[in-house]
């Protein structure tokens, strides 16, 4: 939530000028993105989000996630679509960053989700794996598994500050991730960051996706055990199986998993904790007191990399295993 | 640049439910206004300011505030209008905090003020005054001179922490405010914090005024001088008098200042210059670093208050005397 960068207002009508959207009539810093500085801006031609993209985002990745945005868009997904100036690429450059300007998608995303809310984002979220099969993008995934170990090493010995006994039990679980990883699984693009702050709501229906600034190539169902680590924990740190359920049927009735997918659900779901738990820990311990950034509490991810090492079966998380839906 | 409490989407569609504005669409937290949370809002009826009223504002305070915006804005002035629930009072309550709904307004703060822009708001100070002139409501300046030595006392020694011999210095310009602030000029409720970020323009021209919760009864003349602080002053220190002249002949334009206004206006810059010294010279020493709350460096403020010193008569900003402006 921030805004990096403040834009000259001259500045922005000269990189507008690009486009076929007519007269600035009003921009506003809005507290969206962790990563990059947003707008909202009003001209005569509609209401548009302009991101511009701080130093944390690679300039080398932005064709791919653009490129994505276009390509569920034209799928009929509904996500920000990057709007295209009269010529010239559609990234640009403001304020000495790299800057798109995006169509601005309708809706609000939920501080309390419902067991209905998590079976509209299983559905979605299945509905974007079917839709990016064609797309030609390629973008490694640079915090999957083989990536943990080195975010963990970079915490360094002051991992045991958070709690007492914290390295020995993240390098425990490192090793039983490492050798226990599920091989083969259906792979492809995935949003991988798909909280509830990225998910747009209006009147109950999901309205869209947002902010694909962490996809990249991965296993689908890691996909959806992110989600589970993101929308099935109560606020008190409580699984809730009635949301779990919902969240996977909502897949399911969307694209089936198959027996090895839901066979590997249980080690997919611990990693997707240590992923959030470890870049919390990074965050945590790297990032100074006196920055501006918001330092989420990594201990949220270790309670829940603790429930989820307990699960052996899918069944577990409320779900049947054979059939779909009803 | 804040947003403090978030807002869930339940209770804001209970909160709007008191007004004709329709299904809410989007709302977002956006980074404008330092005292309260502002959310930008989009509902069927059309776009609006939702603003939360944080502690750092006086409850007791909010009604001057909002009544002075509706009669602004009853006068023909561009000013936020708070929007009025079909029934009941203007102010409501949400997330535990006194809460009101504003009209948008359309247009941009300028990051690089010109000359030009400078007349325009000179103008609009002015038409302000003229319009208040029937407004009932009062309310003290708690940040007016007999309140200056208060906070200084407040900063305490560590004053001396941010220049060398600051603390001497500021008590010897005390004494002479002190001892030397006109008495007896005109005065009506002033907006006493009319800086670039709440002036917005829309295609050159001043679209409206917005941030309103300084306002308060004091000398009319000083409004202008914290503007001539605010408005007339490049980023490297120097004073600009062809601002200084857009500003006080746009002023004069739309009300005459009287022999005694400009006799006073050196004195009372040197005001304003001490009283933005000062609050920030306190908050400087009192808002941890932690905080997430930008501090605003007090030595801008100090090289104004040496510049605003040296000034004996209101000709030395660059005006003429006598007569109107051209």
């Amino acid at each position: 939530m921030a805004v990096y960068t403040d834009v000259p207002e001259p500045d922005l009508a000269a990189f507008l000028a690009r486009y076929d959207v007519g007269r600035l009539l009003s921009y506003k810093g809005i507290a969206e993105g962790v990563e990059n500085s947003n707008f909202l801006l009003r001209a005569e031609g509609g209401t548009f989000i302009l991101t511009l993209y701080e130093k944390r985002v690679n300039r080398d990745d932005l064709p791919f996630f653009i490129g994505l945005m276009e390509h569920l868009a034209g799928k009929g997904l509904s996500c920000p679509l990057p709007v295209q100036p009269r010529e010239g690429e559609t990234l640009g450059e403001l304020a000495g960053r790299p800057a798109a300007l995006f169509t601005f998608l309708e809706g609000m995303w939920t501080r309390r989700p419902s067991a209905e809310h998590c079976r509209a984002v299983g559905a979605a979220l299945a509905g974007m794996h079917l839709a990016v099969r064609d797309y030609a993008g390629e973008r490694r995934n640079a915090l999957s598994v083989d990536a943990w170990r080195g975010l963990f090493e970079g915490a360094g010995p002051r991992a045991g500050e958070v709690e007492e006994g914290l390295p020995a039990e993240i390098e425990g679980e490192l090793r039983a991730l490492e050798s226990g990883w599920p091989q083969g699984l259906p792979s492809g693009v995935i949003h991988a960051d798909l909280f509830p702050d990225n998910v747009f709501f209006l009147s109950g229906e999901l309205s869209g996706l947002i902010d694909f600034y962490f996809a990249c190539n991965d296993i689908l169902a890691y996909d959806l055990a992110i989600c589970l680590c993101a929308w099935c924990f109560e606020q008190d740190g409580a699984f809730n199986v009635t949301k779990a359920r919902g969240l996977i049927d909502g897949y399911r009735s969307v694209r089936p998993l198959s027996e090895a997918e839901l066979d590997a659900l249980p080690m997919l779901a611990r990693g997707a904790a240590m992923r959030f738990l470890l870049t919390r820990l990074y965050d945590w311990i790297h990032i100074p007191d006196t920055s501006f950034v918001t330092k989420k509490d990594p201990r949220e991810y270790l309670r829940k990399s603790r429930f989820l090492r307990q699960v052996r079966d899918v069944r577990e998380y409320g779900i049947e295993r054979e059939g779909l839906p009803a």
